[in-house]
């Protein structure tokens, strides 16, 4: 497999020049090596400017940016442009417009305004991406290919419309399967003519889940499907030039195992919010999922240096959170720190988006902390291209994820990303290294797995066969509910896992949203929980809580093969699910990292030890042994104060 | 008029047979059995089955269903599949597919897809139920047409408006009368020709409320006339065989007096919240409602068992809800109990709504439940057939209603169910017999008319004489507000009721969403009252109750004939409606079925006296002389404690 | 310029005789007599009756209107009917129905239903204008002419693409200046053919901003185009009759700097809430804008006598509110007291909005309080055509305001209106009149002047010469960011202004929602504050107010020049935004009118010195002096008392 090279982390950012002046140019890069900045990403919204008419190439601005910044020291992550396409192909090609659910076709004037399926759009990319690696793909400042930005584009239309029936066709072969696929008899929806299938579109009620569930794959497919095709043009070009495209977040609508299966590397753009108090934790959270896709480093692509501008109030970041935030990348995998942008706009719908060289100018608290993080980020070139080792996965899947958003479901409310996060900061809190897992990837090298929600089964066998063979799993409620096809696997939820986990639901019980149940458990203690409470039996499993009122059992455990399945059918308060992990934990034999105080994050990334403070009071940190801080210089021994976003990265002192 | 043969209560449920495996019918018919199934629906969405491409039958598949039952001794309600029309309907004539308000043509994917106007869809569902009428009309298992399901779709294209004319034509006229009707002269809205005239469709403001109320009741009577042409195939096939079509809650844009007029037996789907400890109320009156729209028994043809899927969040029921609920509904004259639907679908949208065999199968709590209500309602069965006798009636008129929920309007959260409720509620918890009644029914058989709101009045005649002769009116604030055609009737409202009221209000003044008033009554003890308070002045009424601050009267009390007439101009506390009441229902001579603590319900029908606690904690209820339970079989002298939704069917001792 | 003669107010309404059979017309003199009626507004919403279908003219009625009310000594308000084109128009003409964003066209049967771009709708109407003009411009009761109404139609079709390209051509010269202007570098969407630039539609994600402030531009510019079309017409008929157009509010899509040019006079709708207790002072704050435009008086062409029908809850305006507001609205300028309308309408959308003849008729309260206001009107006369002097202007901007409300900014939550009313309240308490000023006037009379906000800044020169020159000046924050093209001014915000003020800004910061921060001063006592919080640092500015967590500085005073600049980087408490005044005010030499209580507004208009109480509770104002009192005909020695609702409006008495 391509990969960057390694002995180093990338700094830097997205790098528009066309937003600005020619004579601007030179120093920028003066800037960028007064802040350390190894490496910027260029071209993302370029195409309008490179192909300014259909056919037209202008690319010698290009040129000379690349040759600036290769003479300045600064490697490019070279962009395909084709994110956005420019207005002249909407004019001339309504047509790859998307269409929306409600049938309107969109505007260009903004960005994304591409219908994934349209081969006219896909042409004219193709045919860009094509002339862009033919003319630098023996570039010497090339190390990488940034595939289009953020890919995220869904579309109604009817050549989208005809794509999907394409696809579907070769997923289900017969019109007879997707007829039972999608449970068309009910609400007297068979198809009788392939003709007849259509995107979802808006509906008088409730649309049929097969053709949603199916559509949403067929979308992440279709996106895959764009990636690629760029992919192999780069590739035929330049075979050892890694190419990447930014993931986003912790939504998308594609399935990033498979996306990441077919690039070199993952990067994935990242914006915490500075109001969010807990903010940290999701952002571990993400990085964690990141660096399991492809199990290894990961670039941090995009970030923020302080605001950005897309929430209903933004605000910009207390002075020290760029560094605590940047450091806890690295700790949890990234090779790269990079930011959207080098310098903040002075126009366009992002203008109030942060940069690197704020609208204030270098002369400023932002740009100085942009140079101080550069040289910690030169301080900490040992770790990269090293991993993080962990003994826990919590599985995480898109296609249940889609399924389970859903309509007319038990509850609304329920959050894929919220359990999550319920059996994810616990862990967090105790200084637990995570991975996260694919249900059908291969877990023996797991103490523990996780599956805070599971609501979509294809193959029950592995993680049945991951308890059989001595590990111990957690699963949470409303899941194995359903089949591939979102059809109901009958008999008592949740059928495929019974067995393991020797117990039946009845029926599923939301609780009402402000609705609080207590549980008692001899070995847990009395706890509180709510959104949700399963109308269960156990069926051979030990019951370790049961509900105060009624004494439905709530959390159950079951020995099964030479291993454990613990079931758990409701939301216990972060409490409750503190003192089931730390049993669980135990149990199966997880040790944290460092018993940490709340608030700090500690982390192993290969040798080095690192220690973050997320909050704004000192913290007195006990670290058994000696070590050096590669970022302060310094020795620390036995223990160690992290200051308000504070940060430490030790090494232990050879003896 | 054709009717259900009597001397039994039916049971059952919607059977969708064309979503199960054909080996899994024979089962069925065994559970049903066990169940005490009588009954089953059949075909409500089988259109796509039975006519998967255009002008072909598939029917052999129901021929055997219909045998099977048959040979089972279940009867068949069979239905008009007409609700859902096949993809290939939508697919070849898009015409057929409905548009909303904003214009978009509306997918298939879904249900209920048509046009109410549109030819090309009544010509394919007619000759479908011509062919079913053909085929099954003389099948043994037939009890009853059901028409269609739940009956509601609106449509604002082009072949709607076409129709939309004809009807106004019908109506109106002539334009000079459509444009005095809608008074076009505001606004400039003058119609020059009929071809300019459209359905309300997204404008830049307001729209005409003429045109509205009447596009309202062109709906109302495009389906109407959709119901009217499939009976009558029926009815060409089957002159003995009873028609329905199931209604739908309490809110339906159909005016169910209307439609009632057209079948041969009313039939109701409702669907009571479990996380509502409120909703046997609404329950009541909706089957109060139900009874009186054709002044006898009426089929509960569709609830659930337990959870629905289309609430944000959908709690099972509470163990023994079921059959409180169900008993509740035979009380209130009930001759069916049945259940949508016979097995939880294992796909499709509704998979999550509840069946009589759910997921979990026939070894659960729903599925004993469902056997022990078979059991109960066969002991109901003297019953059957007999109806509910009130003194007191509650005026509801659809096309009222519909005016009163247009825009601008003193205020927007003014909400008829809402007034309904306020003055059902007290009714209700004094152990009152209610009908409902349109205002312009004959009413002389009632001591008592509750109007709690007469926006719209077409004719004041009625309700003025009934009082004149001697009864005894409630009338709600804004009533008597406008002309049928929405114009308002001038002179100080409520114009044509001033007379009889005894009063006149200048100014209707709705308070503010916190604003609570205190009012003082030497009879009626102080209350408070809140969201409206009309600035009026009595003009020959007894003032029962004025507002502390400032004087303005709230309640008064007419002599008008050998009547009485009560105007209350504000909205009472609960506690202020029951003092307003008790004294209404003791001066007209209105005396409850039975004295009753608070949650529980007593209902007399026929010769049976029910009891249904809908709490969970026991009560005892004081029942003077000797009685048989029907229900439980047990004599009861004196007095019974009903627990947990307990029920009782009490029928006095012959001595 | 042509005025309406001066030396008396005018009194009146819409009146709209073609609502109303014409035997109601000669009483409706009647009682216009009754009421003091000097004036009426015909033919607004006319237009489908003059001209019931294309091209004919139906105009014996309006002849007999006019003739009636001139025979009955009322004058008239001719309105050129084209706010609310017939039905015909957009039947036949499709393409002069608006097109929304969405890309949805907009149905008739409502009003406003027009493309201001449309030439045929624009032909049309200027031939109705035209024919109006030559029938009725010699009747001798016509007094002004009152084009359309309430301009504020928006549309994105692509007749309307077409004109806004035009638009854009003759604004920008070429597409190179364009793509500057709106940095359509960014996100790739560089135009290359002018017919690529079509209007903000619905698109994926974020709009360009300059071309969404662009097109409110040209939108607003459209309107005015429309307005002087018809201008024009009328003025080639009747050069000596003076045209205006009714203003509506404070949140129109125009730039009423520009109308207020074109017209002769300025007129205004006025709907304060009666639900909000604070609403007279926003009346004030419109009062003194529209008097401000032209600098003059202006007329109040619509008010409610009571409740209107669009909002949520539409409460009656309690007894005697009607006549503070009217008085209010003299005091501030007004020449006329008009309402819409004279007879509440029995029909159509706006049936439930009060007029001055109710529903319940004239023996009503609404019907004496508008005949009682009738007589003050005249005997208020002495201030017709006089004027307001202030000493204080505050700066309001419409395309700033455009622009600051684009979205993607630091707070979605910013309110230009908002931060107005936050300078002009503690204005208002403290008596102080008040001018508003575009940011290009010419300053120099008066002693303070406040920029609540202005985000958006062409020319900085007039208000730092302003200060240079002697004046004071207080500045909001988020203030001097960008330039007319909505690109920002780089080097530290607000960067035109950095000099002026003595500081520079680094990063704006908005605060949370509910956070509150809490600032210290030593001449203002502490306050606190909330909303944003600028992370500014002083650059020779006097530091005034600083956080007291963090010390940032929060409020900074700059002697420039020979006067002194003021900035407050965050929203202080309307306490401390008071004390910031109370000693701005006092630096820079400005005295109230009279010192009053709370909830008083005291207001000199020519020698006439207006008193009105807002509040229910009595309250005594001293009043150094004897006065007459023009509204009650008694004398007024050294103080008075104010009643509920109480006004006065007094005359010094000469000695």
């Amino acid at each position: 497999m391509t990969r960057l090279a390694d002995g180093r982390l990338r700094y830097g950012g997205d790098y528009n020049p066309e937003q600005w002046p020619e004579e601007v140019w030179p120093r920028d890069v003066e800037l960028m090596r007064e802040a350390g900045v190894t490496t910027v990403t260029v071209g993302v919204f370029s195409w309008s400017r490179i192909e300014p008419r259909p056919g037209e190439r202008d690319l010698g601005w290009l040129d000379r940016v690349l040759d600036l910044l290769h003479d300045g020291g600064i490697e490019v992550f070279l962009a395909t442009p084709t994110a956005s396409p420019p207005p002249w192909l909407g004019h001339r090609h309504p047509e790859t417009l998307p269409v929306d659910f409600d049938g309107h076709r969109l505007s260009y004037g903004s960005r994304n305004q591409f219908c994934p399926s349209s081969p006219v759009y896909r042409e004219h990319a193709l045919a860009l991406v094509d002339d862009l690696a033919a003319r630098y793909g023996d570039h010497p400042a090339l190390a990488l290919w940034h595939v289009g930005n953020e890919l995220g584009q869904v579309c109604h239309c009817d050549v989208t419309a005809e794509h999907f029936r394409t696809w579907l066709r070769a997923r289900h072969g017969s019109l007879d399967a997707l007829n039972a696929a999608w449970h068309t008899a009910a609400w007297s929806q068979r198809y009788g003519e392939w003709d007849e299938v259509v995107p979802p579109r808006r509906a008088p009620y409730l649309i049929n889940p097969g053709q949603r569930l199916d559509f949403a794959r067929f979308c992440s497919d279709a996106l895959l499907g764009h990636f690629t095709a760029e992919r192999d043009v780069l590739r035929r070009h330049t075979p050892h030039v890694p190419v990447t495209t930014n993931f986003m977040g912790l939504d998308a609508p594609l399935d990033y195992w498979a996306l990441a299966r077919e690039e070199d590397v993952v990067s994935h753009d990242w914006y915490p919010d500075p109001a969010d108090p807990t903010a940290h934790v999701v952002s571990a959270l993400g990085f964690d999922l990141m660096r399991s896709l492809k199990d290894g480093p990961w670039l941090l692509m995009e970030q923020a240096t302080s605001a950005v501008s897309w929430r209903r109030r933004n605000p910009p970041k207390p002075a020290g959170q760029l560094r605590a935030q940047s450091v806890q990348a690295v700790a949890r995998g990234a090779d790269a720190v990079c930011f959207f942008q080098w310098r903040a706009s002075a126009g366009g719908a992002e203008k109030f988006h942060s940069g690197m060289v704020p609208h204030a100018g270098p002369d400023s608290r932002v740009f100085r902390e942009v140079a101080a993080l550069g040289a910690d980020l030169e301080a900490l070139a040992p770790v990269a291209g090293t991993d993080v080792t962990a003994s826990v996965a919590v599985v995480l899947d898109w296609e249940s994820w889609w399924a389970a958003r859903l309509d007319a479901h038990p509850s609304a409310d329920f959050d894929v990303l919220r359990r999550v996060r319920d059996f994810y900061e616990p862990l967090f809190d105790a200084g637990v290294a995570v991975d996260f897992a694919h249900p059908a990837a291969d877990l023996t090298r797991y103490r523990l797995v996780v599956v805070p929600n599971l609501y979509l089964v294809r193959d029950p066998a592995p993680l049945v066969s991951y308890v059989e063979g001595g590990g111990t799993l957690v699963m949470g409620f409303f899941s194995g509910v359903v089949d591939e096809h979102d059809r109901v696997r009958l008999g008592g939820y949740p059928a495929p896992f019974r067995e393991l986990l020797g117990l039946r639901v009845e029926e599923m019980a939301p609780l009402g949203p402000d609705e609080v149940v207590r549980c008692a458990s001899a070995s847990l203690g009395g706890f509180t929980a709510d959104s949700w409470c399963d109308d269960l039996r156990a069926e051979g499993a030990e019951v370790v809580a049961s509900l105060v009122d009624g004494g439905v059992p709530v959390v159950l455990r079951n020995r099964f093969g030479t291993g454990t399945a613990w079931y758990v059918g409701t939301r216990p308060s972060p409490e409750g699910t503190r003192a089931l992990l730390d049993r669980v934990l135990a149990e199966a034999g997880v040790d944290p990292v460092l018993a940490v105080p709340r608030g700090v994050e500690a982390v192993r990334r290969g040798e080095v030890l690192f220690l973050v403070n997320h909050g704004v009071a000192d913290v007195r940190v006990d670290v058994p042994g000696a070590h050096d801080d590669l970022l302060s210089g310094t020795v620390v021994s036995g223990s160690l104060t992290l200051g308000r976003f504070g940060v430490a990265a030790l090494v232990q002192r050879s003896r």
